[in-house]
């Protein structure tokens, strides 16, 4: 690997090339082990898994089959899980097992969670490490989105009656299966999670002192049952590196660390940007034509049904109304305007649903903004529409003030109808999220469609 | 407070009821000091934090100098930048630079970025902690969203010569200024970081250890210059806890803590998506009528604007083809599928720009599968297009027909728009989430009823 730190804006962290991953290629299809594994030893396993998605599958096998057991699970568990469940089908049972036994627990469980449920028995069943069978079947027993779901067994504990002598012993006995500890955790004889002693407070320590002299009863913890999102907000607001978990009688059961919970954010948004765009499947620029395809077509379809009630309305008062092609000029207007504000309104909902804190805003006030800010708008896109259409050709002074006035109605509408259906969503526990996509569009539409219509008819 | 964790799903941490605020505020207006004192004594800073929010300007003012100074500085800290900037308005010079001592170096110079040139000179000037004084006044060259930006002086660094007891001494001496320490870090006589060692090691080093026997070489950092997003992905990737921030010359000079990274990226989720959907400042719902409208205006404008041009095309065309109410009841589907599919190829790119790992995927293999794509889209949509038209009353086989070809013009047009507009803003450094708003639907609207009345005009 060249050396690359010249220039100002770049990170120590290693770039993958195009003449990199060849010459990798190349090794391994030529099978020269030993480069191979002095090339990967200069890497960061994060960097390694980037390889991998870039190799043909066998060529990835035979890569990290090459590894260290503990560097290839470090490997595996970087990959996205469709990315992993793909790769892993080149794997037997026992060699997956190889992986499974050296994980942390949450990640031995997302793995298993991947595979058909017959291939994760036998996995189980291969397992060297039996400590590790029996936190990951503790594990599979909760929801994947939980609290339960995202932590790991893996954790340092210790009664409150102990001395920090015997709690240095205690991280000794148990530091090669736990890593990134910076506090242990204080409990009593029923493993009740009483709170936390960090590691500085450890190493500052007098000799002789006790554990229940220097540990910290403030700690936040979760239910095994708490979404990931709550656990997400609760570790953000409190800043925390780890959350200890607890069942409901506050028996300390594992922790989730933030990393876990980061990656966990940053899904989430991916969704919620998805849903927004409606696009109904969690994908990837790198995934398949046909799933491109299919995660595409249904809000397509659901929109274009839209379009198509939309046509059916305008066909029909095409029968009471002369509709000429200057009023069917200003159609375009009035759906993308409603469109537009329906988007807005309903994104600042979807935002504000999302953080929790505070009290919530009730009803009647958030109406009433809404309608404050909805006016505003109506009024300054209402007097911008009825210059704008004077210059369209044909357009009269009557017609640009039924183009000004529905087009106020339409702001008015959109915005409300925005507000609105996120929080109906909310309530029925669906992701409000998908109130901004095609859906809210589409409405919005067809109310604008009939209003500038309706106000056609009435004034001309 | 009441306790609360009867409740399957309910978190340890405290639920602001407006009972509660109500209690507060009384007893702040009437000046019940120790009964305020002793229910912040049962929360967390972050709780406190969100009552100050509900609170007016004075009574939080009240609230906050009742309590000791360094609880104080955490709860302004956690407050948003634009609410702390309008709370410390009710404080003096004096005050805040009470709190601006006992911060962390990070989040003094955040406090101090956002008061006006003169203010903030004078709190440096008051400050009584001079170390503190030196560090913001070396912060303050850094941008505010570079890694010089983000990071802290606070860390605790070894000489790399020197023994386990040694660091040990030195974690005491700095144990009060620098919190949540899990490593410490190594350097050279010139503090050339060359790696760090984890308190877990040092406490289970043997008495005479020397740090160089036992530290970890791989260490990944970042420059000052680097942008908030890089630091954000190296944090993720590699899952740290904490990166080092060294100068060109591998200086070290301070770290970053996951806690502000967390942050840093779900307010680019939030910025994305209010780019995505129109919304030109960071607003929120709670911020003043005037701001909200002025943050959704220029885009509803633009919006307008490209509609008055389409309405300037269908009108013009309209002296050369008849469009009937019939004809015109389709332009509302040509207009929102052809959003709502450039929509969906925009946000795709998106979203592959932001995942930097790998390698790029060359221009002409992107547009290749985007073909593919739009292409299966475009017939499907194409065939829903023909039946759901023959629906419509007064469309006949020849209105379907060209309804059905349009449509699938339209959605390879708008397939290709809105890959292209993302990656041709990300060429020249623009977001290119805001091409997924209004910009992109208004130009495919246009190019869509173009198609759409051409492909009428020629066929009928």
């Amino acid at each position: 690997m060249e050396p690359t730190n010249q220039q100002p804006f770049e990170l120590t962290p290693f770039e993958l090339t195009k003449e990199y991953l060849e010459k990798i290629q190349t090794a391994i299809n030529q099978q020269e082990n030993e480069l191979i594994i002095a090339e990967m030893d200069e890497l960061y396993p994060a960097d390694i898994t980037n390889i991998l998605y870039e190799l043909e599958g066998e060529e990835a096998h035979y890569l990290v089959r090459l590894l260290d057991k503990k560097l290839g699970a470090e490997i595996i568990t970087n990959l996205d899980a469709d990315d992993r469940k793909k790769f892993l089908k080149n794997f037997t049972a026992m060699e997956i097992a190889e992986y499974v036994d050296v994980l942390d627990s949450d990640d031995a469980v997302d793995i298993l969670n991947e595979q058909p449920k017959d291939i994760s028995e036998d996995i189980i069943g291969l397992l060297k490490d039996r400590e590790q069978a029996r936190f990951v079947n503790d594990l599979m027993h909760y929801d994947e989105d939980s609290a339960g779901g995202l932590m790991q067994k893996e954790l340092i504990k210790i009664n409150i009656k102990q001395s920090i002598t015997e709690c240095i012993e205690e991280i000794r006995r148990q530091a090669e299966d736990v890593e990134n500890v910076s506090s242990v955790y204080v409990v009593d004889d029923e493993s009740i999670l009483l709170g936390r002693v960090s590691l500085k407070k450890i190493i500052l320590a007098k000799r002789g002192a006790r554990v229940a002299d220097i540990y910290d009863e403030n700690i936040v913890s979760v239910k095994t049952t708490a979404k990931g999102e709550e656990v997400a907000d609760v570790m953000q607001k409190y800043d925390l590196e780890a959350v200890p978990v607890v069942n409901i009688q506050g028996r300390l059961l594992g922790r989730i660390t933030i990393d876990d919970v980061v990656d966990f954010i940053t899904e989430s948004a991916q969704e919620d940007v998805q849903a927004m765009t409606g696009i109904s499947e969690d994908v990837e620029e790198d995934d398949s034509v046909w799933r491109l395809v299919r995660s595409r077509l249904p809000w397509l379809i659901v929109g274009m049904f839209g379009s198509f009630l939309a046509a059916k309305l305008i066909a029909s008062l095409g029968n009471i109304i002369q509709i000429t092609a200057t009023v069917s000029a200003f159609i375009p207007l009035i759906g993308s305007t409603g469109g537009n504000v329906g988007i807005q309104s309903s994104s600042l909902i979807v935002q504000s649903l999302a953080d929790k804190s505070g009290i919530d805003i009730p009803l009647s006030e958030r109406l009433w903004k809404v309608l404050k800010v909805a006016l505003l708008n109506a009024v300054l896109a209402g007097v911008v529409a009825f210059f704008g259409s004077l210059a369209v050709d044909g357009a009269d002074v009557d017609l640009s003030l039924t183009v000004s006035l529905s087009l106020f109605s339409v702001v008015l509408l959109a915005s409300f109808m925005g507000t609105l259906t996120p929080l109906a969503l909310n309530r029925f526990n669906i992701n409000p999220a998908i109130a901004s996509g095609p859906f809210i569009t589409t409405t919005n539409d067809l109310l604008g469609y009939g209003v500038y219509l309706l106000i056609v008819y009435l004034l001309m």
